[in-house]
């Protein structure tokens, strides 16, 4: 339980020089989600905040979204022959009267639409499921300049404590608006690690997290920004490429979408209004 | 089917400049994967290879090894109200006489181990699943040198023509031990640049992959090392990290494991005497 990293022996070749030492992994564990007793996914995933990983889950798939609707998380114990907990089952109870939706075990499966499996299909599931839109909750709505957002690559990695130690995994971390860096996470698995940042502010009922900027440290994938958006998260940057489909996400739900987030330089796929550069997006 | 970029209009922001351009983004889009007719997956992938990824799966699955397992793949057509075929379903038909699996619908879900999931059920479920030991095939076995494959990395980056212009995606490669490149597949998951290849290997049949080297352009997971370990192939070497679950297998099914494989640098965490270093794993 807790196990970030694992010394292993490996042998490192230099320029033709050859020798064996220790080296720090990242450790990878499986992850088995309950629902109210019910197996609902595994996931791999570095140990450690695997509530907030399976609240924040939760939230992804739209069955949580305050602190009222989550009864308690638990480990499970007694799932070996010998009773032992490997701390890698967690179970969820929902609170009376939250129901238990039918959700299928299979991430972002949107099966029940019968119109066929298409990018739209993916697009219209988010959409019907979203509880928030991005400047849904009340107060002011998130604006920030392209020159604070160009710090947060840099603070992200330098927040990275096990990267440093292991070279070997994604992190996410939220911003305020001005900079303030307000929380990171690191996993092995670049979901989770936003399933864990999303996940810890629940019990505190800070969901809608709508005046923060979530930052990953690879690409933007459509699961990513599918997770900004059901966390109400108004502006997603990454440091690498999204892809078509969170592209799509993000103009259709109003997402704010940066990637390619180096220093000063930068593409903003949608919502540039956030970042003042709506006169660049109506021109030419 | 088979759009593998598509076109955006984004807004550039470089050192205080702003413009808005058209860029390339790399595709994504869901797959289903339905085994006999009934779902068994969803993917979201980089349309192309469809039936490799599928193909592919099924071998990482231990569902499928030999070209005589396999019927045929097909897109499911009238998957839509309006019957249209959206390219994004696919159904395999087992030859008959093959055991439909009861395989979950998770990835890597091995909940049928009674012991409770860590990762040492991960480890066995590979092990008692996998149809080869990386050896087990008729030929010689495979060695190379670190020279040789220390020029691998530029090599995938150089096959990589989607990357070129998206600057958006992973990609998986073979290799013989002699440095011959065989195949190159790119995917917006890297689990299905993997599949992809490994697929396309099937009808043909060449698996077990004994002769052949794995080169990934992320990480080396749990995941990837399982594919490789399915596939029958001998040595898995990735770009950067592996994970302690990915090490822990190599060691334990007897897979080569290289990571932060950059020209003439590199670290080998499992399965040296493929690489002659078997000296320096039985020194200090």
């Amino acid at each position: 339980m807790g196990r970030v990293t694992e010394r292993r022996r490996v042998i490192r070749v230099r320029d033709g020089s050859v020798g064996a030492r220790p080296d720090t992994l990242v450790v990878e564990e499986p992850l088995e989600i309950r629902l109210n007793g019910k197996p609902l996914a595994i996931t791999m995933r570095t140990p450690g905040d695997d509530f907030a990983l399976a609240a924040g889950f939760l939230v992804s798939e739209g069955v949580l979204a305050s602190a009222a609707e989550l009864a308690n998380i638990v480990y499970c114990a007694g799932a070996t022959d010998d009773g032992a907990n490997t701390y890698n089952v967690v179970d969820v109870r929902l609170a009376p009267g939250v129901p238990v939706p039918d959700i299928s075990l299979e991430r972002n499966v949107y099966t029940s639409s019968s119109c066929g499996l298409c990018g739209k299909a993916s697009l219209d599931a988010v959409r019907t499921t979203a509880r928030w839109a991005p400047d849904a909750s009340p107060g002011p709505a998130v604006r920030l300049t392209p020159e604070t957002l160009g710090t947060f690559p840099d603070r992200l990695r330098a927040a990275q404590r096990v990267f440093d130690r292991t070279g070997g995994l994604h992190a996410a971390a939220l911003f305020r608006p001005d900079g303030e860096l307000l929380d990171v996470r690191e996993d092995v698995g670049r979901h989770n690690a936003v399933d864990k940042v999303v996940g810890r502010a629940l019990p505190d009922d800070r969901l809608p997290l709508s005046s923060c900027v979530l930052m990953v440290s690879g690409r933007a994938s459509f699961e990513l920004a599918q997770k900004a958006v059901m966390a109400g998260i108004p502006v997603l940057a990454a440091v690498s490429a999204p892809s078509s489909l969170a592209v799509d996400l993000a103009a259709e739900t109003g997402l704010t979408l940066v990637g390619f987030l180096r220093g000063s330089s930068m593409n903003v796929y949608a919502g540039a209004h956030r970042l003042g550069l709506d006169e660049a997006a109506a021109g030419s």
